[in-house]
């Protein structure tokens, strides 16, 4: 595909949830392409991809294919970045990853455009995604921190199956169906496929998220943690993760504890903050029951709170729910955000 | 039935989720019984039920089929045990009330033997059964409050569907399969079945169970906060919840943050508090993926923690993950070991 205006982009991953949204996103949002190439492993090589109405052919990702690219997202696991990011870069491209990659990296801004747009000026030429469910916890945490400061924060998580791939949720439909048919059943990929032990997800809620560190805590709480303090700039901000995954196809619900530095605001002052956050809905009615839901939040780039209450015990004390779509804010939206963001602030090159 | 040692027992709200695993429970652990008279709304009576090969059958609740009862067990619904509780203890019966009518009277004892089984010795004719996610916390909790004091706690809960019932299960059941041969769905029952609103279960994560309060939290989160207090005999204990209905049939997560009175504790000694107290599995392994599920709780009667982990940031701060079957001992179980408590102090007559 050739337009005149636009850049020239890449994506590797493409056959990968994440990448498969990238590109609904992209297309969305009429985000401005010349040209945009579909790469992949070499086992996907050769497949056929929907963009806009073109059918593109998925390529071998090499270091060759960056010559000429402006921005490539890449979403297709950690080393594939570790490999390949500073190949594209190196040949004058700016890298939006994806993966864990680089995150903590110091030289790499990490970045929720609601939150730290001003941090992409930074970079040099990589910019990494957040991992999902920080990316909508913070998005929820920014207000609050703008009007009354964070003093700690307390993170039990409700994720979804997409996170952990479209294998994933294949595996959790084609269990729900065995195990409603009175089937036995053989997990093969969850909690991490790449661990020893799998478990039955469907009707079940698996306290593992990714692998475990040597403190006790699995590497998405560890992400959660360390990610939320540089997102936010506060490397001394108190936060601690619980990470469970549940038997949902997408979207990430999270129950967030927050005490704020400035005590002594309502419900009602917390949610009229949350209101006007940007990229927040709020969704938060008892006389209706009017509280966000994955099922609802599912298709949608917005971050869905309710369940705003004052703890009933510290006047600095609040408790969230928070929903979002793991592939969407959580992944493919906020990757294009920033994609936006660098054009904005003519930051695609250095 | 007839024996000849043993009380005379009754059960009220046989046919439902509870009754049937107390019927297992009694039938279990050979629980002394006498007579057995199983009971139920006129809707109910007629039935026939198995208890220990017998073939009983259900009658209609009313105050005279109390005459001569040593224990009656209740546990259909909270206006029931209102109306024939009282007829019950009239007429010579001690009450175990599984329904949240009585828990907060303060002339009735709310009990869980591993935690206050002394409190039994007040009670006037009424015990009442804590609520299913309260129990399985204050089990978790009781060791902890021994060796460290207590000085905050918060829980987020993965609760089971069959707290609000078979038909709930049924439901969640159903509902799956539709979505599974992409059919229409339509709620009827979850969250709450008398609220207004109903929402899909499968597939989803919903925060809210039993009805709003005004204060923004649900009774479920209310009961919670209340009867954790009242239980471990701590009024100012700071308490909060946020209660979470998911699909799964049996058994409840919690994730739960406490904070001690005493600090310094690592999760190893925490972890050892854990494993001597009274009720509770440990299961906390990390190197080999050792956590509590809520699939391999059913049907059991212990209270399994794991996930045990000190805060990252609060020296005094711990996080624990704890699974138990909302029907065992969240239930019947706990109702059961109520009764032989009575039965070994001496209790059952006032």
């Amino acid at each position: 595909m050739v337009k005149k205006e636009g850049l020239n982009v890449a994506l590797v991953g493409a056959t990968g949830a994440v990448g498969q949204q990238l590109l609904t996103t992209l297309a969305e949002r009429s985000f401005p392409i010349k040209t945009l190439k579909v790469l992949s492993s070499p086992r996907s090589a050769g497949k056929k991809i929907d963009f806009n109405g073109e059918t593109l052919t998925v390529e071998e990702a090499t270091p060759e294919q960056f010559d000429g690219v402006d921005i490539a997202f890449f979403s297709a696991g950690g080393s594939v970045s570790k490999q390949l990011a500073p190949e594209a870069v190196k040949r004058g491209a700016t890298v939006i990853d994806n993966t864990s990659a680089y995150r903590l990296d110091e030289q790499v801004p990490l970045v929720v455009p609601e939150v730290n747009e001003g941090d992409l000026h930074k970079h040099q030429g990589i910019v990494a995604n957040p991992n999902c469910s920080t990316i909508q916890m913070v998005v929820a945490l920014e207000p609050i921190k703008k009007a009354y400061g964070l003093k700690k924060v307390i993170v039990s998580t409700y994720q979804a199956v997409s996170g952990a791939g479209l294998s994933a949720v294949d595996e959790m439909y084609e269990q729900t169906q065995q195990i409603l048919n009175d089937e036995a059943i053989s997990p093969e990929l969850l909690p991490v496929s790449k661990d020893e032990k799998h478990y039955q997800i469907a009707f079940n809620a698996i306290p593992q998220i990714d692998v475990f560190q040597d403190n006790g805590y699995t590497f998405e709480e560890m992400k959660m943690v360390n990610e939320t303090k540089k997102i936010l700039n506060d490397s001394d901000l108190p936060v601690s993760a619980t990470c469970v995954r549940l038997p949902v196809e997408t979207s990430h619900s999270e129950s967030v504890y927050v005490e704020t530095e400035k005590g002594g605001a309502t419900a009602k002052d917390m949610q009229g903050v949350l209101k006007e956050g940007a990229g927040i809905t709020l969704q938060d009615d008892p006389a209706t029951q009017t509280y966000p839901l994955a099922t609802d939040a599912k298709g949608l780039p917005d971050v869905f709170v309710g369940r705003v209450r004052q703890d009933l015990d510290a006047e600095n004390g609040y408790h969230l729910w928070v929903v979002s779509d793991n592939l969407l804010k959580g992944a493919a939206f906020n990757s294009v955000q920033i994609a936006e963001s660098l054009v904005e602030l003519g930051l695609t090159k250095r």
